[in-house]
């Protein structure tokens, strides 16, 4: 079973207008809602995959509740932890003109010292079923910057991999405690390390924990820095659509790879695969199938030597 | 007691961002929740005021269920009937930068003819308590565009009169069964009149069946045409801040009016300096209570003379 973690669950709503004009009303044509979360969306991936998942976290409120209802018509099971406070919604405003979106981020519900509690006794009892653990997304209001560091520790203890896909401070923090692998985007690893070179930063990432790195770069692939190697992976075209699931579908695929301990260039020519068939999608958590099983023989994977990854 | 109806009751939710930039994500920064939807912002003005209100109309769902829970906690007694559909958000984007308000509109939820039934029955129970009955706003899916007119014929009977305040078909089907007040704002008065003087599009909406008109004009103030003569309304300065309450402030003080019979010239004047004094409050259904008892003596009424109304 994969674990997945989404501390900040979200609903993610998403309204259709004509098109996004400041200072005006616009009429919605159409609401969509679902379960969200950078955690929610990795196990709707797996679970696509089929993979047993089991979805666990915090989330709360009216929102909570309408998360979960929806949550239990996709494949993940539901371990989410009840807390009092109101869970956020995020909001993706599409214009139908141009297809672009503007988002609405809200803050999430401030979590209590006993909420927490809760959350980490479901955790480590979820953890003896678990191959592996992803830990993914923004922290809630009120935890302690460590949070994912502890989460780590505790999956180690429990003989499980662990994967963090976070930024900023909770990445830095959860860093020391050593997880397998951490997925940052470019500019999240350059933003991190105040670095210029992705190559120098995903070095840099190795030296504060991780054991390998594997930085998103947008439609240019993925550049893995492991205890096995170095690699490049490019998808074999590039793509217009929806980047925000690209990560998610692409922490999904390093999530299986580690389950299942294949190479890393398989590893990752499927998570560039998934991820290029995700950006075919509107919504996060999503895949195009069929473009996935074309992808996924036509991803070039280039072994990067020492001398070239440092020039 | 004064009667509201909100057939299309909605949660009016908030959010504070930076800036608003299309194609981008926006943290925000604050979450306001609030009972919506124009009669239910009439009778918050009201209910200050210091008038006993009821608020009737239709609404279902979770988002019914909030904003029930936040109606019951202002001045209005709660009479919305419950639909199984979802009651609408709707939802104001403020900058901080410059104050600035983008609005997104939701439809509402379709309305069964048993749940009509439903609310037309309390309607009429209501009635029998009621001076004044304020019809208010637009209809959610699935009536049938004459509803006012089935709801200002059954308030006729009852022996209450009517203010409606709906535009568009809505409007002029509700015209024809002889509300007593209208009160259009200029736009819709010449939208529904394909007129382009004010002063000519009143006289027709009374020809399409209202008693008294009373349009207004934002800044400019209003124009009332009524069956005792014509009055021109204006506030003593240019009030920059939201107008999305002042109409509604306007009604309120117009239901007040009808109710203590008082003569149009004081109506008028108390309609437009509760008006300004809303758009001083950044939320419909608010006003300035200081600025409203400054103004009260400083509105300009003017009686217009036919002479001078049709030159």
């Amino acid at each position: 079973m994969i674990l997945t973690v989404t501390l900040n669950a979200a609903l993610d709503v998403t309204y259709v207008v004509d098109e996004l004009v400041p200072r005006t009303s616009h009429r919605v044509d159409s609401v969509h809602e679902r379960a969200g979360g950078k955690g929610v969306n990795v196990a709707r991936v797996l679970s696509a995959l089929g993979w047993q998942t089991a979805v666990t976290g915090l989330c709360g409120g009216d929102t909570g509740d309408r998360l979960r209802a929806e949550l239990r018509t996709a494949g993940p099971r539901d371990e989410l932890v009840p807390v009092t406070g109101e869970s956020r919604r995020t909001l993706t405003v599409v214009s139908r003109a141009d297809g672009d979106a503007t988002v609405f981020n809200q803050g999430g519900p401030a979590v209590t010292a006993g909420e927490w509690e809760a959350f980490t006794a479901r955790y480590a009892r979820l953890l003896g079923d678990a191959d592996v653990a992803v830990l993914s997304g923004s922290l809630p209001p009120g935890l302690p910057v460590d949070v994912y560091a502890h989460l780590v520790t505790l999956a180690r203890e429990a003989g499980v991999r662990t994967i963090l896909d976070t930024s900023g401070s909770a990445l830095r923090a959860g860093l020391a405690a050593g997880p397998d692998v951490v997925k940052p985007n470019a500019d999240e690893l350059l933003d991190l390390t105040g670095l210029r070179d992705l190559a120098a930063a995903a070095a840099a990432v190795r030296a504060l924990g991780a054991r390998d790195v594997v930085a998103s770069h947008g439609p240019d692939g993925l550049h893995a820095l492991t205890a096995q190697g170095t690699w490049r992976a490019a998808p074999p075209e590039r793509l217009a659509g929806n980047p925000t699931g690209a990560g998610d579908a692409c922490v999904a695929a390093l999530a299986a790879g580690l389950a299942t301990g294949a190479p890393w260039p398989a590893v990752l020519g499927e998570a560039v695969a998934l991820s290029a068939a995700a950006v075919l999608r509107p919504t996060a958590g999503d895949f195009d199938a069929d473009a996935y099983h074309r992808f996924r023989t036509a991803v070039s994977v280039e072994e990067v030597h020492a001398a070239r990854s440092h020039p």
